[in-house]
Protein backbone atom coordinates (compact mmCIF):
# COMPACT_ATOMS: atom_id res chain seq x y z
CA UNK A 1 0.00 0.00 0.00
CA UNK A 2 1.26 3.84 -0.78
CA UNK A 3 0.42 7.07 1.25
CA UNK A 4 -0.18 10.05 -0.69
CA UNK A 5 0.00 13.05 1.20
CA UNK A 6 -1.91 15.14 -1.03
CA UNK A 7 -4.23 18.94 -0.68
CA UNK A 8 -7.46 17.90 -2.38
CA UNK A 9 -7.79 21.59 -3.88
CA UNK A 10 -3.95 21.47 -5.30
CA UNK A 11 -4.03 21.34 -9.15
CA UNK A 12 -0.59 19.06 -8.39
CA UNK A 13 -1.75 16.69 -5.64
CA UNK A 14 -5.15 16.16 -7.95
CA UNK A 15 -2.95 15.10 -10.89
CA UNK A 16 -2.03 11.95 -8.37
CA UNK A 17 -5.62 11.46 -7.39
CA UNK A 18 -6.52 10.91 -11.19
CA UNK A 19 -3.69 8.64 -12.48
CA UNK A 20 -4.22 6.42 -9.25
CA UNK A 21 -8.23 6.71 -10.15
CA UNK A 22 -7.15 5.27 -13.88
CA UNK A 23 -5.30 2.79 -12.37
CA UNK A 24 -7.70 1.72 -10.01
CA UNK A 25 -4.80 1.39 -7.15
CA UNK A 26 -5.46 1.19 -3.73
CA UNK A 27 -3.95 4.06 -1.87
CA UNK A 28 -4.16 5.92 1.69
CA UNK A 29 -4.77 9.66 0.94
CA UNK A 30 -3.52 11.60 3.84
CA UNK A 31 -4.80 15.00 3.32
CA UNK A 32 -2.41 17.73 4.29
CA UNK A 33 -3.69 21.53 3.94
CA UNK A 34 -0.12 23.40 2.52
CA UNK A 35 -2.29 26.14 2.93
CA UNK A 36 -2.26 26.46 6.55
CA UNK A 37 1.11 25.08 7.22
CA UNK A 38 0.81 21.24 7.20
CA UNK A 39 3.84 21.03 5.32
CA UNK A 40 6.14 23.28 7.36
CA UNK A 41 5.87 20.92 10.20
CA UNK A 42 9.20 19.20 11.49
CA UNK A 43 7.91 15.57 11.22
CA UNK A 44 6.85 16.71 7.51
CA UNK A 45 9.83 18.48 6.54
CA UNK A 46 11.79 15.43 7.69
CA UNK A 47 10.59 13.73 4.99
CA UNK A 48 10.27 16.33 2.41
CA UNK A 49 12.89 19.11 3.07
CA UNK A 50 10.91 21.05 0.53
CA UNK A 51 7.79 21.01 2.52
CA UNK A 52 5.66 20.77 -0.53
CA UNK A 53 2.79 18.46 -1.24
CA UNK A 54 2.36 15.85 -2.78
CA UNK A 55 4.39 13.22 -1.38
CA UNK A 56 3.94 9.56 -1.46
CA UNK A 57 5.43 7.28 1.24
CA UNK A 58 5.87 3.61 0.47
CA UNK A 59 5.06 0.94 3.32
CA UNK A 60 8.51 0.89 4.04
CA UNK A 61 9.32 4.15 4.60
CA UNK A 62 10.84 5.03 0.92
CA UNK A 63 9.66 9.08 0.32
CA UNK A 64 8.97 10.51 -3.49
CA UNK A 65 8.35 13.60 -4.18
CA UNK A 66 7.17 16.28 -7.33
CA UNK A 67 3.77 15.54 -8.70
CA UNK A 68 5.00 14.55 -12.20
CA UNK A 69 7.87 12.42 -10.96
CA UNK A 70 5.38 10.36 -8.45
CA UNK A 71 2.94 10.39 -11.96
CA UNK A 72 6.34 8.36 -14.09
CA UNK A 73 6.59 6.15 -11.46
CA UNK A 74 2.69 5.70 -10.72
CA UNK A 75 2.28 5.12 -14.48
CA UNK A 76 5.92 3.00 -15.10
CA UNK A 77 4.89 -0.13 -17.28
CA UNK A 78 1.28 1.20 -18.34
CA UNK A 79 -0.25 3.05 -21.41
CA UNK A 80 0.17 6.25 -19.77
CA UNK A 81 3.75 6.20 -19.95
CA UNK A 82 4.33 4.04 -22.62
CA UNK A 83 6.41 3.88 -25.87
CA UNK A 84 10.24 4.59 -27.12
CA UNK A 85 12.32 6.16 -25.29
CA UNK A 86 11.68 8.96 -28.07
CA UNK A 87 8.23 8.86 -26.86
CA UNK A 88 9.01 9.10 -23.54
CA UNK A 89 11.13 12.27 -23.84
CA UNK A 90 8.09 13.71 -25.25
CA UNK A 91 6.57 13.11 -22.22
CA UNK A 92 8.31 14.03 -20.45
CA UNK A 93 9.34 17.44 -22.55
CA UNK A 94 4.97 18.18 -21.48
CA UNK A 95 5.68 16.93 -17.86
CA UNK A 96 8.80 19.85 -17.82
CA UNK A 97 6.79 22.13 -19.98
CA UNK A 98 3.75 22.09 -17.77
CA UNK A 99 5.85 22.61 -14.31
CA UNK A 100 7.97 25.44 -16.05
CA UNK A 101 5.95 27.69 -18.51
CA UNK A 102 2.15 26.81 -16.67
CA UNK A 103 1.94 25.78 -13.45
CA UNK A 104 3.66 28.74 -12.41
CA UNK A 105 1.51 31.57 -13.67
CA UNK A 106 -1.78 29.45 -13.82
CA UNK A 107 -1.72 27.83 -10.68
CA UNK A 108 -0.28 31.01 -8.60
CA UNK A 109 -3.28 33.16 -10.01
CA UNK A 110 -5.83 30.72 -9.02
CA UNK A 111 -4.18 30.39 -5.23
CA UNK A 112 -3.63 34.52 -5.34
CA UNK A 113 -7.92 34.63 -6.46
CA UNK A 114 -8.94 32.19 -4.04
CA UNK A 115 -6.73 32.07 -0.81
CA UNK A 116 -4.89 35.20 -0.76
CA UNK A 117 -6.73 37.69 1.03
CA UNK A 118 -8.68 39.87 -0.68
CA UNK A 119 -6.71 42.85 -0.77
CA UNK A 120 -3.85 40.64 -0.62
CA UNK A 121 -0.64 43.24 -2.68
CA UNK A 122 0.20 39.71 -4.65
CA UNK A 123 -3.38 40.93 -6.80
CA UNK A 124 -0.56 43.13 -8.32
CA UNK A 125 0.98 40.25 -10.05
CA UNK A 126 -2.14 38.69 -11.75
CA UNK A 127 -1.29 40.79 -15.05
CA UNK A 128 1.83 39.34 -15.13
CA UNK A 129 0.38 36.04 -14.17
CA UNK A 130 -2.63 35.99 -16.61
CA UNK A 131 -0.29 37.34 -19.56
CA UNK A 132 2.05 34.42 -19.01
CA UNK A 133 -0.42 31.94 -18.93
CA UNK A 134 -2.15 32.77 -22.03
CA UNK A 135 1.24 32.49 -23.39
CA UNK A 136 1.26 28.71 -22.05
CA UNK A 137 -2.53 27.97 -23.62
CA UNK A 138 -1.48 29.55 -26.62
CA UNK A 139 0.91 26.67 -26.68
CA UNK A 140 -1.17 24.32 -25.53
CA UNK A 141 -3.90 25.50 -27.99
CA UNK A 142 -1.07 24.95 -31.40
CA UNK A 143 -0.36 21.68 -30.22
CA UNK A 144 -4.54 20.56 -29.57
CA UNK A 145 -5.29 21.97 -33.17
CA UNK A 146 -2.81 19.02 -34.81
CA UNK A 147 -2.93 16.25 -32.24
CA UNK A 148 -5.73 14.92 -30.05
CA UNK A 149 -2.87 14.00 -27.57
CA UNK A 150 -0.30 15.97 -25.77
CA UNK A 151 2.41 12.88 -26.57
CA UNK A 152 1.99 10.28 -29.04
CA UNK A 153 -1.39 9.10 -30.33
CA UNK A 154 -3.68 8.44 -26.73
CA UNK A 155 -3.93 9.74 -22.93
CA UNK A 156 -1.03 9.80 -20.97
CA UNK A 157 0.25 11.33 -17.97
CA UNK A 158 1.41 14.14 -20.42
CA UNK A 159 -2.57 15.06 -20.26
CA UNK A 160 -2.69 14.59 -16.68
CA UNK A 161 -0.27 16.46 -15.61
CA UNK A 162 -1.96 19.63 -17.80
CA UNK A 163 -5.32 18.75 -17.03
CA UNK A 164 -4.30 19.65 -13.17
CA UNK A 165 -4.40 23.34 -13.26
CA UNK A 166 -5.80 23.36 -17.10
CA UNK A 167 -8.96 22.70 -15.93
CA UNK A 168 -9.63 24.95 -13.31
CA UNK A 169 -7.97 28.18 -14.70
CA UNK A 170 -11.06 29.80 -14.72
CA UNK A 171 -10.61 30.39 -10.43
CA UNK A 172 -7.40 32.54 -11.41
CA UNK A 173 -9.21 34.24 -14.04
CA UNK A 174 -8.46 32.72 -16.79
CA UNK A 175 -11.28 32.44 -19.77
CA UNK A 176 -10.08 29.62 -21.40
CA UNK A 177 -12.81 30.41 -25.23
CA UNK A 178 -10.63 31.81 -27.23
CA UNK A 179 -9.07 28.06 -26.70
CA UNK A 180 -11.80 25.48 -28.45
CA UNK A 181 -9.09 22.63 -28.90
CA UNK A 182 -8.47 23.13 -25.37
CA UNK A 183 -11.56 22.67 -24.45
CA UNK A 184 -12.14 19.91 -26.27
CA UNK A 185 -9.06 18.18 -25.04
CA UNK A 186 -10.67 18.89 -21.49
CA UNK A 187 -13.99 17.36 -22.49
CA UNK A 188 -11.92 14.07 -23.98
CA UNK A 189 -9.99 13.37 -20.38
CA UNK A 190 -13.60 13.78 -18.53
CA UNK A 191 -14.73 10.86 -20.84
CA UNK A 192 -11.64 8.51 -19.94
CA UNK A 193 -12.70 5.41 -18.06
CA UNK A 194 -11.92 5.90 -14.21
CA UNK A 195 -11.69 9.88 -14.32
CA UNK A 196 -11.82 11.41 -10.78
CA UNK A 197 -12.83 15.00 -10.57
CA UNK A 198 -11.13 17.12 -8.65
CA UNK A 199 -13.35 17.68 -4.83
CA UNK A 200 -15.28 20.85 -4.15
CA UNK A 201 -13.44 23.79 -3.18
CA UNK A 202 -14.16 24.72 0.91
CA UNK A 203 -16.88 27.49 1.10
CA UNK A 204 -14.22 29.99 2.06
CA UNK A 205 -11.65 29.76 -0.98
CA UNK A 206 -15.12 29.22 -3.52
CA UNK A 207 -16.25 32.58 -2.08
CA UNK A 208 -12.59 34.33 -2.55
CA UNK A 209 -13.24 33.13 -6.27
CA UNK A 210 -16.15 34.35 -6.50
CA UNK A 211 -15.65 37.89 -4.99
CA UNK A 212 -12.29 37.68 -7.24
CA UNK A 213 -14.47 37.65 -10.44
CA UNK A 214 -16.29 40.71 -9.63
CA UNK A 215 -14.16 42.61 -8.29
CA UNK B 1 23.70 13.33 -35.88
CA UNK B 2 22.01 15.55 -33.83
CA UNK B 3 21.64 18.90 -33.65
CA UNK B 4 21.55 21.09 -30.63
CA UNK B 5 20.25 24.96 -30.61
CA UNK B 6 21.36 26.43 -28.03
CA UNK B 7 22.37 29.36 -26.35
CA UNK B 8 26.08 28.94 -24.36
CA UNK B 9 26.02 30.65 -21.29
CA UNK B 10 22.39 30.03 -20.37
CA UNK B 11 22.55 26.94 -17.27
CA UNK B 12 20.16 24.91 -19.29
CA UNK B 13 21.79 25.03 -22.18
CA UNK B 14 25.34 24.10 -20.75
CA UNK B 15 23.73 20.85 -19.22
CA UNK B 16 23.58 19.26 -22.49
CA UNK B 17 27.22 20.41 -23.39
CA UNK B 18 28.25 18.60 -20.52
CA UNK B 19 26.01 15.32 -21.14
CA UNK B 20 27.24 15.66 -24.51
CA UNK B 21 31.10 15.91 -23.35
CA UNK B 22 30.05 13.01 -21.08
CA UNK B 23 29.01 11.07 -24.09
CA UNK B 24 31.73 11.93 -26.14
CA UNK B 25 28.87 12.07 -28.58
CA UNK B 26 28.90 13.60 -32.03
CA UNK B 27 26.88 16.78 -32.19
CA UNK B 28 26.34 20.42 -34.16
CA UNK B 29 26.30 23.18 -32.00
CA UNK B 30 23.93 26.00 -33.39
CA UNK B 31 24.45 28.89 -31.49
CA UNK B 32 21.16 30.59 -30.83
CA UNK B 33 21.31 33.83 -28.72
CA UNK B 34 17.87 34.05 -27.07
CA UNK B 35 18.61 37.18 -25.06
CA UNK B 36 18.60 38.51 -28.95
CA UNK B 37 15.76 37.18 -30.15
CA UNK B 38 16.84 34.22 -31.66
CA UNK B 39 14.08 32.07 -30.54
CA UNK B 40 11.21 34.53 -31.44
CA UNK B 41 12.03 34.27 -35.38
CA UNK B 42 8.80 32.84 -37.37
CA UNK B 43 11.89 30.12 -38.26
CA UNK B 44 12.55 28.76 -34.62
CA UNK B 45 8.57 29.17 -33.13
CA UNK B 46 7.55 26.90 -36.16
CA UNK B 47 10.02 24.49 -34.41
CA UNK B 48 9.20 25.33 -30.92
CA UNK B 49 6.15 27.37 -30.27
CA UNK B 50 7.19 28.25 -26.62
CA UNK B 51 10.45 29.56 -28.56
CA UNK B 52 12.93 28.43 -25.92
CA UNK B 53 16.60 26.73 -25.81
CA UNK B 54 17.77 24.39 -25.63
CA UNK B 55 16.34 22.04 -28.71
CA UNK B 56 17.27 19.08 -30.19
CA UNK B 57 16.63 18.20 -33.91
CA UNK B 58 17.04 14.79 -35.49
CA UNK B 59 18.90 14.55 -38.78
CA UNK B 60 14.91 13.60 -39.94
CA UNK B 61 13.87 16.61 -38.88
CA UNK B 62 12.13 15.35 -35.69
CA UNK B 63 12.12 17.99 -32.51
CA UNK B 64 12.72 17.61 -28.84
CA UNK B 65 12.39 20.62 -26.25
CA UNK B 66 12.80 21.01 -22.40
CA UNK B 67 16.44 20.50 -21.07
CA UNK B 68 15.73 17.93 -18.71
CA UNK B 69 13.59 16.24 -21.55
CA UNK B 70 16.88 16.13 -23.41
CA UNK B 71 18.77 14.80 -20.78
CA UNK B 72 16.71 12.09 -20.49
CA UNK B 73 16.94 11.18 -23.96
CA UNK B 74 20.56 11.85 -24.43
CA UNK B 75 21.23 9.62 -21.22
CA UNK B 76 18.95 6.71 -21.94
CA UNK B 77 20.32 3.27 -21.54
CA UNK B 78 23.50 4.75 -19.61
CA UNK B 79 24.74 4.59 -16.01
CA UNK B 80 23.78 8.67 -16.03
CA UNK B 81 19.59 7.89 -16.25
CA UNK B 82 20.63 4.23 -14.77
CA UNK B 83 18.83 2.34 -12.22
CA UNK B 84 15.44 0.43 -11.35
CA UNK B 85 12.04 2.20 -11.68
CA UNK B 86 12.11 3.80 -8.42
CA UNK B 87 15.37 5.10 -8.94
CA UNK B 88 14.63 6.84 -12.07
CA UNK B 89 11.86 8.12 -10.45
CA UNK B 90 14.06 10.03 -8.05
CA UNK B 91 16.32 11.17 -10.43
CA UNK B 92 13.52 12.48 -12.61
CA UNK B 93 11.78 14.52 -9.56
CA UNK B 94 15.72 16.18 -8.90
CA UNK B 95 15.03 17.14 -12.52
CA UNK B 96 11.60 18.75 -11.56
CA UNK B 97 12.75 20.43 -8.25
CA UNK B 98 15.13 22.02 -10.69
CA UNK B 99 13.06 23.49 -13.15
CA UNK B 100 10.60 24.69 -10.41
CA UNK B 101 12.19 25.59 -7.36
CA UNK B 102 16.23 26.58 -7.99
CA UNK B 103 16.20 27.25 -11.46
CA UNK B 104 13.30 30.03 -11.63
CA UNK B 105 15.24 32.04 -8.88
CA UNK B 106 18.73 31.48 -9.44
CA UNK B 107 18.93 31.45 -13.01
CA UNK B 108 16.58 35.07 -13.39
CA UNK B 109 18.65 36.52 -10.50
CA UNK B 110 21.65 35.67 -12.95
CA UNK B 111 19.84 36.69 -16.19
CA UNK B 112 18.87 40.27 -14.05
CA UNK B 113 22.26 40.82 -12.94
CA UNK B 114 24.36 40.03 -16.60
CA UNK B 115 21.61 40.53 -19.16
CA UNK B 116 19.15 43.02 -17.97
CA UNK B 117 20.07 47.01 -18.25
CA UNK B 118 22.34 48.13 -15.24
CA UNK B 119 19.00 50.36 -14.54
CA UNK B 120 16.44 47.83 -15.02
CA UNK B 121 12.81 48.01 -12.72
CA UNK B 122 13.31 44.10 -12.72
CA UNK B 123 16.53 44.53 -9.85
CA UNK B 124 13.62 45.08 -7.93
CA UNK B 125 13.10 41.32 -7.70
CA UNK B 126 16.52 40.39 -6.70
CA UNK B 127 15.79 40.23 -2.78
CA UNK B 128 12.94 37.54 -3.21
CA UNK B 129 14.92 35.64 -5.92
CA UNK B 130 17.89 35.64 -3.78
CA UNK B 131 15.53 34.27 -0.68
CA UNK B 132 13.91 31.51 -2.74
CA UNK B 133 17.11 30.32 -4.38
CA UNK B 134 18.61 30.18 -1.08
CA UNK B 135 16.15 28.13 -0.35
CA UNK B 136 17.04 25.48 -3.12
CA UNK B 137 20.72 25.88 -1.79
CA UNK B 138 19.38 24.62 1.48
CA UNK B 139 17.66 22.01 0.34
CA UNK B 140 20.30 20.80 -1.71
CA UNK B 141 22.63 21.35 1.27
CA UNK B 142 20.96 19.26 3.28
CA UNK B 143 20.83 16.35 0.75
CA UNK B 144 24.34 16.48 -0.29
CA UNK B 145 25.40 16.41 3.74
CA UNK B 146 23.85 12.64 3.96
CA UNK B 147 24.32 11.73 -0.07
CA UNK B 148 27.42 12.28 -2.31
CA UNK B 149 25.11 12.53 -5.03
CA UNK B 150 21.70 13.87 -5.75
CA UNK B 151 20.20 10.26 -6.91
CA UNK B 152 21.66 6.70 -5.85
CA UNK B 153 25.38 6.07 -5.50
CA UNK B 154 26.82 7.92 -8.87
CA UNK B 155 26.83 11.16 -11.06
CA UNK B 156 23.70 11.11 -12.55
CA UNK B 157 21.66 13.41 -14.54
CA UNK B 158 20.29 14.77 -11.88
CA UNK B 159 23.40 16.36 -10.84
CA UNK B 160 24.07 17.50 -14.25
CA UNK B 161 20.69 19.43 -14.39
CA UNK B 162 21.31 21.14 -10.83
CA UNK B 163 25.15 22.22 -11.81
CA UNK B 164 23.60 23.89 -14.54
CA UNK B 165 22.92 26.83 -12.74
CA UNK B 166 24.40 26.35 -9.58
CA UNK B 167 27.77 26.58 -11.03
CA UNK B 168 27.68 29.83 -11.93
CA UNK B 169 25.04 31.11 -8.68
CA UNK B 170 27.75 34.04 -7.90
CA UNK B 171 26.90 35.42 -11.52
CA UNK B 172 23.45 36.21 -9.82
CA UNK B 173 24.90 37.42 -6.74
CA UNK B 174 24.65 34.03 -4.78
CA UNK B 175 27.41 33.27 -2.24
CA UNK B 176 27.87 29.91 -1.59
CA UNK B 177 30.16 29.70 1.18
CA UNK B 178 27.00 28.73 3.52
CA UNK B 179 26.91 25.71 1.90
CA UNK B 180 30.45 23.60 2.21
CA UNK B 181 28.73 20.03 0.78
CA UNK B 182 27.23 21.96 -2.31
CA UNK B 183 30.99 23.45 -2.60
CA UNK B 184 32.23 20.21 -2.20
CA UNK B 185 29.90 18.10 -4.80
CA UNK B 186 31.09 21.12 -7.45
CA UNK B 187 34.48 19.83 -7.55
CA UNK B 188 33.24 16.45 -7.50
CA UNK B 189 31.52 17.47 -10.82
CA UNK B 190 34.17 19.02 -12.25
CA UNK B 191 36.35 16.18 -11.80
CA UNK B 192 34.63 13.90 -14.01
CA UNK B 193 35.98 12.04 -16.85
CA UNK B 194 34.70 14.42 -19.71
CA UNK B 195 33.60 17.62 -17.67
CA UNK B 196 32.82 20.21 -19.99
CA UNK B 197 33.24 24.59 -18.63
CA UNK B 198 30.65 26.54 -19.59
CA UNK B 199 32.53 29.53 -22.08
CA UNK B 200 33.52 32.50 -21.06
CA UNK B 201 30.63 35.18 -20.81
CA UNK B 202 30.35 38.19 -23.68
CA UNK B 203 32.36 41.36 -22.32
CA UNK B 204 29.23 42.95 -22.49
CA UNK B 205 27.59 40.26 -19.76
CA UNK B 206 30.44 40.13 -17.62
CA UNK B 207 30.90 43.64 -17.30
CA UNK B 208 26.95 43.86 -16.27
CA UNK B 209 27.88 41.29 -13.78
CA UNK B 210 31.16 42.93 -11.93
CA UNK B 211 28.94 46.26 -11.63
CA UNK B 212 26.02 44.40 -10.06
CA UNK B 213 28.35 43.26 -7.60
CA UNK B 214 29.90 46.59 -6.94
CA UNK B 215 26.32 48.22 -7.25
Amino acid sequence: MISVYGYSPSGNCHKLRMMLGHLDRDHRWIETDSAHGATRTPEYLAKNPNGRVPMLETDDGRILVESNAILCWLAEGTPYFGGDAWQRAQTLSWLFFEQYSHEPYIAVARFICGWAPPDSPRRAELPTLRERGHQAFGVMETHLAAHAWFSGDHYSIADIALFGYTHCADDGGFALGAYPHVLAWLDRIRAQPGFVSMPALAAENAERIALSRTG
